[in-house]
């Protein structure tokens, strides 16, 4: 492993695990980090479960991991609104992980769309009609719209799905209303969170995920080394025709350990 | 009655009902036009209603109306399909009705959403993300979007509710393809169908609607005459900040009869 590098940044799906399944190497990876002295994050876009789910996965797995080394959006969106606008209640469109989340970051649910200060959106997968005009009437009534990130896709059990994007897109086209924080990678946000918990400078830093341009792009605009898996939804081709340069492509996790 | 309209172009919500119910003297209004020779065409931005359910309705409620004299945007969605796009499979984002009022104009519905030529886009009320998603990967696979209209919301039974516009934009915004075709009023096809049906020149007609933005832009930019009914969305100060400045302003299509 390189000397340099004393904080890792891992992404989740795609990158540690695919589905329900560990990818191969990855907790032996992540053992021999810890073995080297090195320290550890998860960073992760999934904005649609609590920290405490993932946590509880990841051990399933049989990874050792501290529930306080994970960093969702989901999680990333309670802290920013416990910081920035603490007390005010929200609405939100997506799953009961990320009510969950924000419940333990102690942001208050709206009791009706028309009561909310802000309109949370992440990935819901069992999204209705009627869950979808009660966001439009949050954001009719005044509600500003954060969403957990603004993936257009992610790989499901049976082909590529509609993530997030699909969800801001219905309610913007809908209200006119932009959203006006977009929480997730490859934003400052998300880089500055896991700095924080890693307690480095960036520059002894590296991000390794699958994707160009979430990982990929928070480590290059954040001055860290970064590290692309092919385990995931980025191909090599992909990395050469991408705007962002990964400084080494790698088959998976575990031959970061080989560098 | 102006002597110079020969023809009246009617929007059906906020015009002749409103939810279930009749809008008062809506049928003597039309009862009146019709002895007095003039002709009647019902022009509506529904896309997701066949011709035949929207038929059954409006004689239940009592008006003397063919079911040839009704357009709603699912036929003219139909007639443009048939004309333009002969054979060619579409899938079906949207409510029953739709597929109803397709299949009525020979359009074959697609096996699987991969199958598709076209994703047709309308309203639908019981939109569920499975749902959202096989649109999503019929796009994904080379379907081109047509939507029936791009309204942004309508009157619900409780409330104003996410329209169309909410749904193409779920799509939009995680494909990144535009809509091809938007079917509905103000554009020049729903107008030119109107006008088919009449068999009248624009000049001799007039456009009856509650909506500055569709009927009133429609009868505009067709050199038709225009009257707002404020029995819908739209009130007098809307129209008095509008772009789209109708001829007349009216309580209710009955006040049409008396001009």
């Amino acid at each position: 492993m390189r000397a340099d590098i004393q904080g890792y940044i891992i992404d989740l799906d795609g990158t540690v695990y695919r589905g329900k399944h560990l990818i191969k190497g990855a907790d032996a990876a992540i053992a021999h980090m810890k073995s080297q002295g090195k320290k550890v994050v998860f960073l992760s876009n999934r904005g649609n479960i609590s920290r405490e789910m993932c946590h509880a996965k990841l051990l399933a797995m049989g990874l050792d991991i501290a529930a306080e080394d994970i960093l969702l959006t989901s999680t990333v969106t309670g802290m920013y609104l416990s910081q920035e606008h603490s007390g005010r209640p929200v609405w939100v469109l997506g799953e009961q992980g990320l009510k969950d989340e924000l419940r333990t970051h102690g942001i208050p649910i709206a009791g009706k769309p028309e009561d909310a200060a802000w309109l949370v959106i992440t990935l819901h997968e069992t999204l209705t009609y009627a869950e979808l005009n009660d966001a439009f009437r949050a954001v009719r009534h005044g509600a500003g719209i954060i969403a957990t990130n603004g993936d257009r896709m992610f790989p499901g059990d049976d082909g590529d799905s509609i993530d997030v994007a699909g969800m801001i897109g219905a309610i913007t086209y809908a209200t006119g209303v932009e959203p006006e924080v977009v929480i997730g990678k490859p934003s400052r946000r998300m880089a500055e969170a896991a700095l924080a918990v890693l307690g480095l400078p960036a520059g002894q830093c590296m991000v390794i995920g699958d994707s160009l341009t979430s990982d990929i792009a928070l480590g290059k605009q954040s001055g860290m080394a970064t590290a692309l898996v092919l385990t995931g939804s980025a191909t090599r081709e992909d990395a050469a025709a991408s705007e962002w340069q990964p400084d080494v492509v790698v088959a998976s996790l575990l031959d970061i350990i080989h560098l």
